[in-house]
Parts: structure tokens; sequence; C-alpha cells
């Protein structure tokens, strides 16, 4: 009997749960809405616990969760959200909450990384060993895989809040971050757009100013990722990338500014080194599965 | 007999050479001018010749060398100094040069890198499984260490040249990088501190404003730094931070920049967190015998 295993991508407002075989095959998928943790937690156990009953025994769930999350084993808060702002969910502990519930192995990473992996395994960067994913949305999160690992320091990465230049110095929009003000997040994230141009990228047209500022942000975030990680693609996701315009536009910023430094071999072929998700949505759920099946294959449960 | 082994730390001044039982037992040493690559390994070979008379037989040597340099094994510029400016260097092959003439393995990497190794075993970084090594002199430089491993994606990381905000808008100064102008680079390494204020760092006060504003690049600098690798440390080094001063302003513009955002502990403590170098110019001679050690313990050689 082919190894059953579960995946959660626990975002701050969807949850979306599969159970597969494996991340290129799954067998059942469902979403709903982020609520308190006990409701919502509740609902994605029920799922597993149909899904067992129609399908055998989970082996191993994989959560990649909003955050922040503690990932240290070590530490007292391994497996919560820890200081998250989204109300009620402060120091939930999401993988003792799962694993006592269903009684399996639960591996546990950020939503980006998981989504990084499932970027890895199946979409936009399948086969390479160095790349990073950034998600572009309320906030600004990035994964980065170096020689096949996920980079974690004594932490994930948040190069969200990175400094950067500025490009509309004349005007007085002093960024969007409560933190550094015109920072990556501050400056290119969409609560950032609809402060800076008082609309919401959504009502702006594909032509707007706003665009041409925002791929140069972009770029200059392309630009110094490219210098810190020397990966062979850049993949961009999240809601501000549904603006499929903006692709083009951060390509030829890029090489404007990066202009002929480096000898990274994918850097001088933007086409291919800047590039949108190909997995529509899902690489969080599927990269949770890659972490279940590795916890699996890892695990003296096999 | 306890194995003997070398060390090569080739900088683009000058190259110090070492041979020793480990990286905490060296036996001899020499250091000399980088003239042409002919004459500069003749003399390397010659110093590890006149070692293993004395000594006993090499079982390998590690190199870390001045670049850019061919550090991918498929590649065939493996081993070399590969586009650099400086005359007559451009595509030497270090490691066959040493290899034939000695017939041992030779282990090759970056300058930054091999100090990077020695700062993490026997320098500031001891017992560190996550820190950066920043070297501020004619360039930037930096060597990233995450999980006990040193990061080097597609290529190692340039860090020198990225892009940050500029804290002296109203001055014409454009910054002296060929390619980007006011990148890092541009604004903070030796050379640049010289063109934007007309004389050598080395003959400016300790209180002229030079430092302040230079405090804040490498601040900006370490910002980035943190938010990428989430290190437990940060090691400046290079003839720029030989300015001792520079240090309690970086850390200050550190912590306003950062402005409490990052769960990062380290970052906390800013005394503990951006450091120089406890090796006093020796940490790339020490990472190249590490490099060394690592190949002799890995080869069949032993």
């Amino acid at each position: 009997m082919a190894t059953l295993i579960g995946g959660i991508e626990g975002g701050g407002t969807k949850f979306n749960c599969v159970i597969g075989h494996s991340p290129d095959k799954v067998l059942a998928r469902t979403s709903f809405p982020t609520t308190t943790p006990d409701e919502t937690l509740a609902r994605a156990i029920e799922f597993f616990k149909e899904g067992e009953a129609e399908y055998g025994a989970l082996r191993a769930i994989g959560v990649a969760s909003f955050g922040p999350v503690g990932l240290h084993r070590q530490s007292q808060y391994y497996g919560y959200i820890t200081t998250a702002p989204k109300p009620h969910w402060a120091y939930t502990d999401v993988v003792g909450s799962i694993s006592r519930a269903l009684n399996v192995p639960v591996a546990f990473d950020t939503d980006v990384n998981g989504a990084t992996l499932g970027e890895g395994l199946l979409g936009a960067a399948r086969g390479l060993k160095n790349f990073v994913y950034v998600t572009i949305g309320t906030g600004i999160g990035a994964g980065v895989v170096s020689n096949s690992e996920i980079v974690n320091g004594a932490m994930h990465p948040e190069i969200g809040h990175m400094l950067l230049p500025r490009f509309d110095e004349k005007n007085d929009f002093r960024g969007s971050c409560p933190f550094h003000g015109d920072c990556l997040e501050g400056l290119a994230s969409g609560p950032a757009i609809e402060a800076r141009w008082g609309r919401k990228g959504q009502d702006l047209a594909p032509d707007h100013p706003a665009w041409a500022l925002q791929a140069r942000y972009l770029a200059a975030m392309c630009v110094n990722l490219t210098l810190c990680y020397a990966p062979e693609r850049i993949i961009l996701g999240g809601g501000v990338m549904s603006q499929k315009q903006l692709f083009a536009m951060v390509r030829t910023e890029f090489t404007q500014m990066l202009n002929g430094y480096t000898t990274l071999p994918a850097a001088a072929d933007p086409e291919n080194y800047i590039v949108p998700s190909a997995l529509d949505g899902h690489s969080g759920e599927l990269g949770a599965l890659i972490a279940a099946e590795k916890l699996f294959k890892q695990s003296d449960y096999q």
C-alpha cells in the first residue's frame, strides 16, 4: 500500500490542506478561511480524519505556516506560531495540536519556505540547486535554496525589510513599514502601493506609473538577491505579481541596474532568470507535502 | 608522524604561505609581494619544497585566492583565477600549477571564504554555525556561513555591489564603482572614501565626518546581511576597519536602522554582534590550512 501523507499551507487568510501519496499524487484537497486557532486547526484535523477513514492512516503531515514561527527544535516554541500580529494566533502550538490529534509526526516550516520547496520540486525551479522564491503581497518574504538546501541561518531570512535606494525621492511618501518606513516592504508591498498611490494595486491600470516605480524596486531587490545568493533563478509570486506586465519591466530594470557586473551566467538571461511561479497558488501545500514526505523517509515510522 | 599540510592566502598585494600540522599548529610562515603569476607561484612552490625538505611530505595544500576564481569542478576554469583585472593574472591556473609542481591535492576557494573559515575555526566566530565575515578595503567582499557550511550558490556571493539607500544625497558624489556608481563598494570601499573626501581614509582624523557617513553605509549593509542570512555574528575586517572608532558608530546606526525589527536574538546585542576580526591578518592563511585539512581528511591520500 502506498504511503499516505498530508500537507497544510497555513496562510493568514486561508488554510489549504491536501492528502496524497506524494506531492505529484494528490488525492484530496480542501480550503477554508483562517479564523481562530481552535476553529481553524479543528477543521484541518477533521479533514485529515475523514481522509484517513477513506484512504488509510497518514504517516506524516507537513505544515507550511504563516508566522513568525519557531523553527529551532531546541526552542520551547518549536512548532508554534510565535509573535504573530494576527489576532488570537500569537503563541499557537500548531505542531503539538496536530500531532496529538492525529498521532503522526509533523514537519514544520514557514509558508514561504514551503512554497519554495514546492517550486523546487514541481514548479519554476524544478531541477535547480540554487534559487530564490519571493512572494510579494501583504508582506514580502523569500525562501532561498543554496546547494539544494533551504538557507536558514539562526532563523529564516527576512528579506522583506532590506534597505534599498529610493527611486522617487521628490515624492513625500515616507514608506509604509511601521519599523523602517521605506524598506523594501515599505515601498513595494501591496499596502505600500496603496499608501503611495491612494488606491489598491488591483485598481490601477496596467500602464499606471505605479508599475514603473514598482518594477524599479523589485529590480533592485533582484540585484541584491543575485549578489547575496548567486541563484540560478528568481521566482516572483504573491498577489502583486498577478500584475503580469511587471515581469518584463523588472527584467529590463534589473539588467540596467546590474550593468554587466557578475559572472553569474543565469543573470545574463533575464527571461529565464526572473520568472513567475509555475504552481498557480498550490506551491505552499505541495511544499508541505514535500516536507511531510522527507520527514516520513527520515523517521522510524517507515 | 603527524600530517603536514600547507596553506596559501593569495592576495592581490601579497601572498602569505604557511606549513603546519593543523591550523592551530603552524610550523613555518612566509610572505612576499604578488608580482607576475610565474614568479609568485614559483616562490610559493619553493617555500613548500623547502618545508618538505625540513618537515616531510605535504599531504594537501589549501589556496584562498583573490579573484574572481573558478570554483565549480565541472568548469574548464576550475582552480583558475579567471577574469581578474590585475595585470598578468587573468586565466592563471593556480591549482594546476601547484598540484603539478608538488604532487599534492589542492583545495581552492576565494580569499574571503578562506578568511571566513579561519574566523570560524579560530577567530571571532569560533563555535558559531551561522556568521558573516566582511572585508572592507580596496573592494568589499563577504563570506557567509549558514548551518556550518559556506554559502556558495551558483557562485560565491558578491555583496560588495549591493544597492543601498543614499545618506548624503545633497552631495554630488556619484559613487566610485565603474559598474554601478553608488552601490556599497562605490560608497564605502577605501577608494570610495578617497574619491568622496579627496584624501585617503588613513589621512582623515578619527572624528572626520567621513566616518559618520561611512558608519551609516556599513550599518545599512549589516541590516541587509542580517535580514538575508540571519547570522549569529557579523565580523568586519579589511583595511578600512583599522579605523577602530567605526565599530561603535556602526553598532549605534545599526540598532537605529533595524529599529527593533527581527526576532534574531544576536542582533539585539550589537557589542557581540558586529565585531572585529580576531586573527590579526592571519585569517586567510589559516582558512587555507583548514581547507587543506578538510581535503586531506576526505581524500584517498590519507
